[in-house]
C-alpha cells in the first residue's frame, strides 16, 4: 500500500509540478489541499488542476473567518508589524495552512506533508516549524528545495508529464496574497535602488480624490463596525481594503531581514491592515495607561519577530498573546479616520473608558491638576541625575 | 546688591510678564535670554520687548547649528520618535536652552534661572532636570507655576505694569516651534474626538501636486546632501521642511502620555523630521545587520522616552547615544524619496556598504545561497517548539 | 460629627504617636488597623496600645494566607528580585495593607487613611499609589512626613500625651518583617563600606553544620510540599525560613536605588524567599522553552521594578502577571536542594513535563540528535555576520 | 602541492585522531595549533603528540593575557552570565581560539581550518560563526561531526594508525577549562535529577574554614589589585580561583538551553568569575545611576546570549560593548568581600565617585532630603493608575 502525503496546493506552476513529482519520483499518493485565506481566485479551477496533475483527492478549505479571527485579530491586538513596517501578511497565513495540513493528514491517514517553498525564504521556516509543533511525527517534504529546478525546468517537467499549466517561462513577479495584504517580489525590484514598476500595484491604485471620513468601532480591540454598521471581521477587512486602497493608501516598500540570514527587498499592499493598525493604535492611546502602553510597544517587536520567524505555535507567542489580550479589555470605542489622496489619518478617537481626562488636561479654568505637586515631582524625578552631576561629572 | 536671575525669554505674554514679576515681586535683576533654535521671528523685536518689560540685559543666542548637530542629529541616529509617532520637537530644544541658561547664568554671575512653563506640562521637567544636571547649585524659579494667573490675569498684570504686549485675551492655540517641527495645542483640540481645525497648519499646507523625487545623501548617519548638492544640516532641514511640507506631508495628530501622569492631545507638523527619519531608517535597512537593527529599534523607545521625560543630560542617554553612534559607522549612502500629494515615500536605497547581497537574495540563476543548508537549519530552529509539543502540549 | 481616619498601625513609637496626633491636632476619630503578614509579635498587646494611644477602635486582620497566595506567589512565578538581589519583602506587604486600609475605611465609613512612613522611603509610594488605585476618593495623611519629629521629639510627644511606649531615644535599627523576609536599616550600616554588625541577624544565625537535603514539590509554579509532605504555602515558607536559616543561608547586603532618587544601604534576611526562588528557577530550567525563558527573565526585571515602585495595583503589573501565570502551566515537579553551612544549592530537578530530552542531549549511543543538520544550521545562523564581515568590516 | 589546514589542537583523543584523519582521508597538510587560555597542562607534551599524530607543524600560542583583557574583561563589564547563572567560560575561549586559527591560517597560507567539536554542542557554532566573521573565505572542516566515530572507534583508529594516545575506552567526564572556569559534562550527570558526584570538583574543594576578608580594587571596571596589592588581570583571576575555591565557593549546577535547540545539564566551577562579578556588581550599585543600572542589567541578558550563541564577532556585540564600556567610567573603588565556608559575600563597597549620598540617605539629623517634595511626587507618580482606577476599573 502506498504512503500518502498532503501537499499545500496553490494551483500555480510549482505546486502543480510537485503533485506529479511526489507521485512519480517518490511514489506517494498525493492529496492536494487548497486553503482560502482571502487570496481570491477560483477554487473549482484549482481543484481541477490538482486532479489533472495527478492528485488522488483535493481538499478545499474556506479558512477566511478562522484566519481573520484567530490569526489576524491577535496580531492586531499587538499592532504587529515586523521591523515596524510589514504587517505580517504571509507570516500569518502560513500557520493556518500548517494547521490544515496537519488536520488533513489526519483525515487521510497521511504520513507526510509537503509545501512548495524554496530554501531561502521565510515560508519554509513557518511551514515546517509550525507543522512540527502541531505534529512532530509527520514527515515533511519540500520538493522545490530538493529538485533544484529553474522556472524553465519546471515548465519543461510539466510539459513532459502532461501537467496543464498556465505559465510562461518569463514570469516577472512572485505574488502572495490574503485578506491581510499582498506581497510582491522579484523582477527588477531585486535592485533595492530601483523604484517598483507601477504595474506591481493592484489593491492601491488610486481612483478617488474627494476627501472623506470613515469611523471604525472597536470592541475590546476587535473591529466591529464601519460607520456604525456592524459587520464581521472578514467583511470589515474586505471593505477597508477597497475603501482605503481607492485612495492609493497602503503601500510598503522595504528591505527586510529574513530569518535565513539574508536581506530581501519586498513590496506590499495592505490598505486595511495599515489603516486598522493605525486606528487601533490611536484608540489604545486613550485607553491604555502609559506604562502598559510603553511595555506593550516593546513587546510588539518580539511578538512580530516570532510570527515572522515561524514561531506562531510556540509557548512564547502564546504567552505574549495572553498579555496582549489582557491589554485589550478597555480598548473599546471609535476612531475617526480622514481619507485624502494617498493618505489615511486619524482625526479623532473616543471611548467610554478613555483615560484622557479633560479636567486634568485642559488649560481652561476647569483645570483639576494640582500644579503645586509638580515642583516636588520634578525635583525628585531629577534627583538621580543631579547626584550624578555633583558626584561624577563635576567631581573634583 | 541684588541677586540676578536669567530667564528663558520668548517675547510672548507669559515671559514678558515674568520679567516684571521677577523684578518686582522677587527683587531680582532679570537677564532675558532668547535662544534661536529655528523658531523664526525677529530677535530684535524680542530684545526690545525684554528691555521694555524691565530686563537689565538681553542675550540673543543663535543655537541653530548646535541644535541641529548636537541634539537633532543624535536623535536622528536613533530614529527617535516618542510613542512611535512624535519626533521629539520640543523635547530637543529644551536641553539646548537649559545649556544656555546655565552658561548665561555663569556669564552674568546669576544665582538663579527661570522658565515660563506651567505645572502640568513636560517642559518644566525638561528645563529643571536639565539645569540641575548641568549645575545643581542654581536656584530655579517657575513664575507661571507659582503665580496662578489666567491668561486674562496676565494681560491685566501687563497693562497695570506698562509691559508692552501683543496679545488678546482670547488666544486659541499654544505654539512651540523649532527647526525640527511645530507643536500646536489647546483650543477645540482639547476634545480628542474633534478633528483639528484646518487653520492650525502652517508648514504642511499643500501647494504642489506634481509627483517628484528627492535624493538624500547620508554619511555615517548624517544627512549631507540633497539631490547630490552638499549642504549643512540646518539648511537641509530648512529646505526639506519646505519641500515636503509643500506636498502636505508631515502632520501628526495624537494623544500622548505626559511624564506628569496625564494624557494630552497634541498636533504637530514636522515634514523634514518625518521625512529624514523615514529615509535614515531605510538606509539602515540595508546597512545594519539584523540583530543590531532589532536591538536598536527596541532601544530607540527607551532613548525617546528619556528625551521626552527631560533626561537628555543623563548617563543612560549618553550611554545609549554611544551605542547609537556606533551603529552609524556604515550608514552611508543614498535614499530616493518619492513625493506625491500628502505622501513622501522611500522608493530606493543604496550604499557602498550595503548588506543586501544580490547573489544571496536573487531567485535568478546567479543565486549563491546554499539551499541544502536550509533543511538542517529549519529543523534545529524548530527543535525547541517540537520538543515543547512532544513533552508538554501533547503530553500523555 | 467628627471625620474618621483609618491608620495602618504597627504598635511602634511612630504610629502610636500618630494615633494621638491625628486625633488631637487634626480632630479625627482614629481607627487603628494592624495587619498580620507574618511579622510575629502579640496582636493583643498591639490592640491595647492602640486604645491607650487614643484609637476609637482597633481592627486586627490575619492576612498571612492572602499575603502568601495573592502577593508572594505571583511574585515567585516571576522569580521577582529587585535589582537581581532583593526578593521584594516590604514591597509585597504594602499592597496587602493598602487593600485592608481601603476595606476598613469602607467598613468604618472613614474619609481618610494614614500611614507611618517618612518622606524619603519607598513605602509611602507603595501605600499612597496603592490606595489611590483602589479608592481615589480617600484622603491620605502621612503624619511622619508632615510633623518633622526626630525620634527624640516623638518620645517627648508620647510622654507629654501619656502614650504608653516601649522605646529608648537610641534605637539602632529600623526593622520591617513579614513571611517573605526581614529588612534591617540604619545605624552604622548607613556607611556602605562598614560590614553589618553581627547582631543585626536573627533569621540566619547558623546552628547546623551537618549536610542535609530538602526536596520541594511544585505544582504549576506553586510550592506544595516539603520532602513529599503536602503543606499550605504559609507553612512551607515558615518551615523553610527555619530550615534554611539554621544553615546561615539567606542574607543580602546591598545598596539599592529607591524610587525617590536616592541610593540606600539595606540588609535583608530572606532564607525561604531566596531558597524558593532558586528552586523554582531550577524547575523552570527544565520546563520552560528557551525563548519563553529568556523573555520571562527580561520581563522579571520590569515586574520587580513595578512592585518596588509601588505599582502592584496597575494595569502593567496585572498584564505581566497574566503572562507569568501562563508560563507556569507546566512548572510542576520536584527540586532537590543540598544544605551545607552557609549554602543552599540545587542538586537535582525533575518533572513529568521536562523538556530535557535524554535522547537528544546524551553523548551515549542513544543519541537521537541529527548531527548532519548542524552544518547547515551553523552556516545560516552565521550568514548575517559573515555578510557583515565581507561587506563592511573587510570592505575595500 | 597539498592544501594546508590549521587544526585547533588540544592534545586529547579526538583532535589527535583528527590530525591523522585530515592528512590521510582528506590529503591535507595539517598544522596543529594549541592556544593557552589558562587550561593548564604541559604544552611541550602537546607539541610532541601533534607531531607524533602527523602534524607538519605545531603552533603554541600563549593567549592568557589577551584572553583576560580582551574577552573576559568586556564580559565582566557587562556582568555577563548566561541564563543568569553561567559566566560564559567556554563561550569566551572559543572566539580567541577562532582568532588564532585565522591568524595561523594566514601565516601558513592554509585554505582551511578545523575544530574538534561535535554536531550538537555550542562550540561548533562559536568556532564556525567566529571564523566566518573573521575570514569568510576559509573553509571549515569539523571532523568529529563528519566521521561519526564513537569513543571506542576513535581509540581503534588511533591504534590502527599508530597515534600515541593516553585514553581509556571509558571516560566519564568531558572537561573544558580556562582562566575563567571549568566545565564538566556527561556521565551520570546526564540525569538532571542526579546530584553531581563529588569527584567532579577540582577547583572548589574546601580546605579552609576560618573566616577571612579580601578587598578588590577596580579601576573603570577593571580589577587592578587584591588587598591593595596591584596585580595584572591574569594573576588576579588565578589567585582568586585559589582563594575563593579554597572556601568551597564557585560551583554551578544547571540545566541550560543550547543554541541548537536542546537542554543540557552542565556543572561548572568558576570561583574567581563568580566572585569578581559579584564584587563588580556591588561597586556598580554605588557608581551607576538608577536608570543606567536598570537598562544595563536588561542588556546584560542580550550580551550574554550573543556570546553563548557564538556571536562575539558581531556588530551587536560590539555595539553593546560600546555601551558597557561607557558605563564603566566611574566604576572605580573598592569592594570588601567576606569569606566563610561555602560562601563569599559582599560586606562593603566604596568609591570616590559613589552616588550614595549620606546626607540624602540618612535618617539622622544631617538629612538633606526635602521630605515635602515627596507628597507631590507620589501624587503625580500615581496619577496614571489613579486615573485608570477612576475611568476603567471602577467605571460605571
Amino acid at each position: 500500500m502506498k504512503k500518502r502525503i498532503v501537499l499545500a496546493y496553490s494551483g500555480g506552476l510549482d505546486t502543480s509540478v510537485a503533485v506529479k513529482w511526489l507521485a512519480k519520483e517518490h511514489d506517494y499518493e498525493v492529496v492536494a489541499m487548497a486553503v482560502d485565506v482571502g487570496q481570491g481566485g477560483d477554487f473549482e479551477v484549482i481543484r481541477h488542476r490538482a486532479i489533472a496533475a495527478g492528485a488522488i483527492a483535493v481538499e478545499v478549505i474556506d479558512a477566511r473567518s478562522q484566519f481573520a479571527n484567530d490569526f489576524v485579530l491577535p496580531t492586531l491586538f499587538a499592532n504587529g508589524m515586523y521591523e515596524n513596517k510589514y504587517p505580517l501578511v504571509s507570516s500569518l497565513s502560513r500557520p493556518v495552512i500548517a494547521h490544515h495540513l496537519v488536520e488533513t493528514a489526519k483525515k487521510y491517514d497521511a504520513v507526510a506533508v509537503a509545501h512548495g517553498c524554496t530554501g531561502k525564504g521565510n515560508d519554509q521556516v513557518r511551514f515546517e516549524v509550525g507543522i512540527r509543533a502541531l505534529n512532530p511525527k509527520l514527515e515533511i517534504v519540500a520538493p522545490v528545495r530538493v529538485w533544484g529546478f529553474s522556472r524553465a525546468d519546471s515548465i519543461d517537467y510539466a510539459e513532459a508529464n502532461s501537467i496543464p499549466i498556465v505559465a510562461t517561462k518569463d514570469k516577472p513577479y512572485s505574488i502572495d496574497q490574503n485578506l491581510w495584504g499582498r506581497a510582491i517580489e522579484c523582477g527588477e525590484m531585486e535592485d533595492p535602488w530601483a523604484p517598483p514598476p507601477s504595474d506591481v500595484y493592484e489593491m492601491t491604485v488610486r481612483t478617488k480624490s474627494e476627501p472623506s471620513e470613515v469611523v471604525i468601532t472597536f470592541d475590546k480591540g476587535k473591529p466591529t463596525a464601519i460607520d456604525h454598521k456592524p459587520m464581521d471581521l472578514v467583511d470589515i477587512i474586505d471593505e477597508l481594503n477597497v475603501t482605503f486602497g481607492s485612495y492609493g493608501f497602503g503601500r510598503i516598500d522595504m528591505v527586510e531581514n529574513r530569518r535565513v540570514g539574508i536581506k530581501s527587498r519586498e513590496v506590499y499592499e495592505a490598505p486595511a491592515a495599515l489603516g486598522l493598525i493605525m486606528a487601533h493604535d490611536a484608540l489604545e492611546d486613550i485607553t491604555l495607561e502609559r506604562d502598559l502602553a510603553h511595555e506593550k510597544a516593546k513587546l510588539s517587536h518580539r511578538f512580530s519577530e516570532l510570527l515572522y520567524d515561524g514561531l506562531w505555535y510556540s509557548p512564547l507567542r502564546e504567552g505574549l498573546s495572553n498579555f496582549m489580550e489582557y491589554t485589550q479589555q478597555y480598548v473599546s470605542g471609535e476612531v475617526r479616520l480622514g481619507l485624502e489622496p494617498n493618505r489615511v489619518f486619524v482625526s479623532g478617537r473616543r471611548s467610554e473608558y478613555s483615560l484622557y481626562d479633560y479636567e486634568l488636561a485642559t488649560y481652561e479654568k476647569e483645570d483639576a491638576f494640582r500644579h503645586s505637586d509638580a515642583e516636588g515631582f520634578v525635583r525628585i524625578w531629577g534627583l538621580g541625575v543631579e547626584t550624578w552631576s555633583r558626584k561624577q561629572v563635576n567631581h573634583d
